[in-house]
């Protein structure tokens, strides 16, 4: 199903390693919407993953780019353009890692150098691919950019660690830069607070699997999943939200307005039955 | 330009009065992108307005509804579901007076009547709407509940008065409501914290001409218009946002999360100059 | 152990029932601090309490008064700055009552009546005494009037029906009566919004015993008792707090901003053993 | 006027530089309620400050520590105990730098080395001290850690460059820390968002001087100084609010939930004055 949403808009996406990824689901949604795009992700990410068979089925590219190096964005956003021929209406940023989680070093135990590459992956790659894009005027007017966060910005989930203040940080960026870019461009800066989703990236959080139960037990509408998260970067990235920025948009099926719903009391209820 | 996002779809919209109403531009842009629609407003309101204007143009009828008389409701509710033939896949409400505001009332010295009047009428009708609705089964699975609110729920506005309390309160009710819609028929229920409107409602708040002016220097993009806000309602109401429940979204050129531009500093700057 | 924080200062005290009730731990802690104070609850309440106990214990007594009524606050400002010797310097309010949950009428069969007046008693009626206070000037500058809230007021828990809608108004009543008694008399407004308590009031709530092991689970403090409520309202009557108003405080262990502990979770994950 | 708030307890206050300064009221404020403290200050500090007159009013020493050096904060904590005799009660952290704003670097041309060295210098200083403090077991159970931020946080004020993300990290850490810390020995940690205060770290910021009109006029009890800041802070290191945790707690006269006042609007309507 496809509205037409993007036509004539042109994008670039960072972070497609494989289908279970919320940015290859990204692509494909943008390239049925009828905008040309161009793909993105880490090089050794691109060894991993199938990022050329996406590119293939968007009828486009896949350059490399380490999103912590300068030197490497402004290739990407350079070939890029060339390659969309012209600048951007929309980039999307998923982009997140943390040495902490990946080598299980407690948050309480934590590494520095690790503590910094994360907020340098996480958060300031956000920062670095706005000021790049910025110096090259490569967004167009009224353009839109969405990075994609979690509710962990907010509210402490064990085992989360350093990526929570990442994603406290990546958000500040959104409404610091925001603001710059939206007065002198119109460029609108969000982002999107996504349910836990199982990606690869997602998977090394430990107890993830509990957590996903719960979340889809206390929210409403249960978690979203990856292809619904692309279908609201759509709409972020359409014509008919040119006035929301600097928001973080909750997109969780109502968890982070939640305090307790019947359907996770029950469940928990059942943990004091006897026998337990 | 019209993506056909609401194709297929019904709709009935609250609080039309004439063209500077949000409502009416939701109106216009919901026909436009394919819906079956139907319009409600409060019978004395439909005398001032041009609602049936409206009404021709989307090639519909419009009902009177008190939206505080649950008899008034259901009748909007049944024989708009006559009109649309079919139950709803979404619902605008757009509705708030407050006699305090209207006659001048000073929230220090209010006048307690008017004030469970302007509770009623801004926020219970939400939902005695949403209640009435449910009782009718009269909203399709994915279905999709607005109201309108504004950031005096959240932050205090000299003047707005006792609508700052009725906004915090139908903020809440999209919240509860929404977790029971939502868990049991997948309805969604947000709420858009837009900008200040030039609209005949918001005209009646004391100093509106110089907070328009702050906010809009305060705000990386500008205020939102009644009509960027139909383009923003029309997002919600499509299957593209299914995910999105129980939210306050703002909508209003990045205001809500700014502190201090330099724009509206340098404005406030001004007023220190000789002469003053 | 006393610090003679409220020494020479005057207070009054609605909504102690008993010694369970949180407005009797603040009256009890009060008195030690050096405080005159005064005490206040319905009718009904004082002929169900112990309140007169507590009067003799704190050397004082207790007016009755409903606080929906203007006359009876009248009467109990006016009596109480008698009874204490000289105006205010600050007051408690701990009140909540919905019919709709004492006669477990869900929340979307509500009925309005019964809502209208769950909004009365929860949150007008501290707009009502506020605005008699201030008629009849009875708040020293720097006085510290606080209100007791819920966490319900930002996110939905099961159960808690309509009162989440009163403590969502009950807070912007504190914001928008606190900006004009802050300007006016310096005078500050807080909400404590305090972890779910065993009191009189708090028993009605479905599924109560459930929900409190489980924010004791989540909470890295666990929930906080009455008597640290207690101590809570004493800083914040003091003078160490001048400059606090217009915010909602939460004291509860650090519920509010967690997202799920590893206590919690483990509780959780004991829901899903075999057998069950 | 002394309480003694905090007899018997222990304090280690960083970031005292002169009498301007949070940290210098908060050690002479601690000093008088009856703790017994140590001082600390990055070496450069102290010998521009006045920080060993501080230290003989208060009886104690000011030991120097680069608050981003481990081996440092080891030392100031291992011989701060020393000093004390014995584990802390209380904790301030009052640290923050950014050396692009020092060097008028915009936040859209940002130095990334520079950029890390703020959020090393004002967030992760924080997380190194709790860290180091954890190891050293050196916080005594219901003991009290706070760190200084600012509104930044959480909404954009031109100028204040990658502080604001530095201050969204620091409440993130708070946060982090405050679920492990608390869980396990029952130590409170929170973050007072004070009011925009002159002192030799705040006098950087660019248009400081009109925004701090701005925030006073806008502020129902006007900015909170430097004073009523250590007063805040001794309510939060005494025995009233143990169960305070995990929050970002605004001091600042009610600004941050103003959106407009009659005080400021009025100013800002004179900079439309003829002559303008």
């Amino acid at each position: 199903m496809s509205y037409n949403l993007l036509k004539g808009k042109r994008g670039l996406i960072f972070g497609a390693l494989n289908e279970m990824s919320i940015a290859w689901q990204v692509a494909e949604r943008a390239h049925e919407e009828g905008a040309t795009i161009v793909l993105t992700n880490a090089p050794a990410a691109m060894r991993l993953g199938e990022i050329h068979e996406l590119a293939k089925k968007c009828n486009t590219i896949a350059i490399p780019a380490d999103a912590t190096n300068l030197t490497d964005l402004e290739n990407v956003i350079v070939k890029g353009m060339e390659q969309v021929g012209g600048k951007f209406d929309f980039i999307l940023h998923s982009i997140g890692m943390s040495p902490n989680v990946r080598k299980s070093i407690p948050y309480d135990n934590i590494n520095y150098d690790y503590y910094l590459k994360t907020l340098d992956i996480s958060a300031l790659s956000f920062h670095k691919l706005l000021q790049v894009a910025r110096k090259h005027d490569a967004i167009n007017e009224w353009g839109s950019v969405v990075a994609l966060s979690y509710v962990a910005a907010q509210r402490t989930l064990f085992g989360y660690n350093d990526m929570a203040d990442a994603k406290a940080a990546l958000e500040s960026i959104a409404r610091s830069f925001g603001y710059i870019y939206g007065t002198e461009k119109k460029v609108r800066i969000n982002t999107i607070s996504q349910s836990p989703t199982i990606t690869t990236a997602g998977s090394g959080v430990k107890g993830i699997g509990s957590l996903i139960d719960f979340t889809d037990r206390m929210s409403p509408l249960g978690n979203a999943s990856a292809l619904e998260c692309a279908d609201y970067c759509i709409s972020l990235f359409s014509d008919l939200t040119r006035k929301v920025t600097m928001q973080n948009l909750f997109h969780d099926g109502g968890f982070s307005n939640m305090g307790m719903s019947e359907r996770a009391m029950m469940q928990y209820d059942k943990s004091f039955d006897e026998g337990q």
